[in-house]
């Protein structure tokens, strides 16, 4: 099987991403779009654009029903999720199974396991997975709570069940802020998820986060495309990330490889996957599984020189996996800067604006990868991501000097537009950094 | 040694090429341009820019005096002459050390004895490369042409002494065409190059122009990048270069790549440079070295993961290459489009005009080297090019449709603004040369 024609159930620069790669199989793609984002830059480059509803994401980029309708009144055979939206979620998948069309991503069953961030914890537990000490399941009372805490230890975070993406987190490191903590999280989970449900882990203050690339097929191929730094984070939020991870020692990221592999298998993933783990003094922790394609996943395709966006659609087609192992060989050093369109003098509140001036960097091992374009009006509505830019080199030194070279390069500007561009460039001259001796506590430790 | 100021004596893309690299290194760098440049891109992305003379190329690009006051005005210490212009010229080389300011190329008598083409020949034959049937030095009457044509045979080609670039070459196909052509080329490399010379060589018409790109330190190191296909010319100009070259022998590709080696080893070259070949029916036969950066350097750049200026300033700078024979290992397969601003309803007259929309494109894998943006008033005086995108994959299949999609997403428009755009996704879809079938006669045999 190959599709004819994939509907991609996203915005921005990942929509474009996927309708790049589509173009490139010969394959026709329909973008759909919110009022909001009727200019938007992936509505331009589809071969069809059906607007879909209101600004409002849960009438537009959420809605199951219009988005459904659209696929089938275009013709559509498959369609690609992107990530956010609808991306993890089992019921739209099923819905697309339900009307013929086929969900570029893991099956449904996988999706709703791996969801539940609780569930996910176990699931590697049982497949030999290392995890952190905390809760077997999810928490659901004050005294088992405090019983828990106990156990565990501080500082500690309650995370909701239903989350991701650095969401629903709560770091507690005394014991009399733990019921407070708990209550503010469920109350959040539920008003974020629509899922109330908690669980506890022991928290590290000097951790890294490492993430494992996986590419599993149908026809039992599992397969790793090595690990991504993603340390450099502000509340949560990861705002530059690498490959290959600095400093580690290649037994670490060996083992983190082979244990994300099995982790696949255990739970019969299919598609483009990430393991999100936890280095630490005492070794490495499964955190949780990203299934579908991540924000940062160009730094991986520098360095193995592989599209996984292609990947996804072959294996989603049933067709098996275009590399063995023995194929993936990584080659040098990516970076990337994710450039928000936010303002630090307001606490890097997002700031949408006219984008008068808009001239992304080019040139040699530079890749950008953005939906922004000279006289588009950001909306308001959706997060405030402009622009991805990768740079890949020999080194990773090098990839940061022209990573700092690109940025200064980026002519950016408009009537109320900030950008994080100075932010990110003061971390690629932080001797910290710099050093590769980073970790999440990195930015937040920082005034 | 390392530099501290690099001037480019160049202008457009290649000048912000080696700009954006200097800026990696961390070397500042100093533009020059003329009055007709003055918005130039490359002139804005420098540290400082001199204003050098009018847009008259002979009283600035190519005006020596100028461009060294500008270099020892602005505490300059090397000289980097991009492509074109003065950058094989031995007297600037020379005229640069008496200044006390390094020429980022090979030595002035490497240069003068490279840059007659008749004693390249030469020099190469000796060195024990094959040529093609000709004549052995300059052919300097009538008679000694007549003569020489009776032992080389139809087709031949007539070939200024001084050219280069494919300016200056005649095809001669019957006996009674022999002295006028010899006579026409004559003058014409008198006007042009200043230099009447001619030699004359065997003619293929269905051959293959495959080059090899070469690196050398002054250490005793010369290394090669493999080949690269530049096949697809239209009047001796190049519009698409690719690497690997497709469908040729390996043992082939790996005779020529030893072949440029040992020319560049017998010559005492240093830097990058690149032996030109043709490959035919009988094997490959050396045509000329350029003694410079090409304007097709990417494709290698992208294959082999070497940032090539990078490693033509170390080189200038006294430092070992930073790579052995063994570490450049090639992956994939690239691909270069030129786009200029011609106009193909007037047989490809340049047509420079106001670039009113200018958004290059973007994604996996595609790098975009360009001085154009919006508001860019393109200056009549200069050669046409507007921008060089380079796609890489996996597979040169996948290059090429990517190539397409990057071309279809490129927006180029204003009034009298036309590309070479349409031209170049024409050659792309078609059968011959995606068979890798073609050669350079491709073009020029299409209507």
């Amino acid at each position: 099987m190959a599709f004819d024609t994939i509907l991609v159930a996203n915005r921005g620069e990942i929509a474009l991403r996927v309708i790049r790669t589509c173009k490139e199989m010969g394959i026709r793609t329909v973008a759909v779009h919110s009022t909001a984002d009727k200019d938007s830059a992936h509505a331009r480059a589809a071969d069809t654009a059906v607007q879909i509803g209101p600004g409002m994401p849960r009438k537009s980029y959420l809605s199951a029903p219009a988005i459904i309708e659209a696929a089938l009144r275009t013709g559509a055979d498959a369609v690609h999720p992107g990530y956010g939206f609808l991306s993890e979620d089992p019921d739209f998948a099923e819905i697309c199974a339900d009307n013929g069309l086929v969900f570029i991503g893991p099956r449904p069953e996988v999706l709703s396991r791996l969801g539940d961030k609780a569930v996910a914890r176990e699931l590697m537990t049982d497949a030999g997975l290392p995890v952190l000490p905390g809760s077997p399941g999810t928490v659901d009372s004050a005294t088992e709570a405090t019983d828990l805490a106990a156990r565990i230890g501080f500082p500690l975070i309650i995370k909701a069940a239903a989350g991701g993406g650095g969401r629903g987190m709560t770091v507690v490191r005394h014991q009399s802020d733990l019921l407070p903590a708990y209550r503010q999280t469920r109350a959040t989970a539920q008003a974020v998820f629509g899922d109330n449900r908690v669980y506890l882990e022991r928290f590290c203050d000097s951790a890294r986060h490492i993430e494992v690339q996986v590419l599993a097929d149908g026809h039992g191929s599992v397969l790793h495309l090595g690990e991504r730094d993603c340390s450099v984070q502000r509340r949560h939020q990861k705002l530059i990330e690498e490959s290959p991870g600095p400093g580690l020692h290649k037994e670490l990221t060996a083992a983190m490889a082979r244990a994300a592999v099995r982790g696949a298998r255990a739970v019969g993933y299919t598609g483009a996957g990430t393991f999100e783990f936890l280095v630490h003094d005492e070794g490495f922790s499964f955190m949780e599984m990203n299934c579908r394609i991540q924000v940062e996943h160009p730094v991986t395709e520098a360095v193995f020189g592989v599209d996984l966006v292609r990947e996804q659609i072959r294996v989603a087609a049933g067709q098996a996996l275009g590399y063995a192992q023995e194929d993936l060989v990584p080659r040098g050093a990516a970076v990337e800067c994710r450039v928000n369109a936010e303002d630090p003098a307001r606490n890097f509140a997002p700031c949408p604006g006219t984008l008068e001036e808009f001239v992304p960097p080019g040139g040699p091992f530079v890749r950008v990868d953005t939906h922004g374009y000279a006289g588009w009006q950001v909306p308001s509505q959706y997060d405030s991501l402009l622009a991805k830019v990768i740079t890949w080199a020999p080194e990773r030194d090098q990839a940061l000097d022209r990573m700092d070279r690109a940025l200064a390069e980026f002519r950016i500007s408009g009537p109320g537009v900030h950008t994080t561009i100075p932010l990110l460039r003061d971390v690629i001259a932080d001797p910290a950094f710099r050093a590769g001796k980073h970790d999440t506590s990195f930015l937040d430790a920082r005034p």
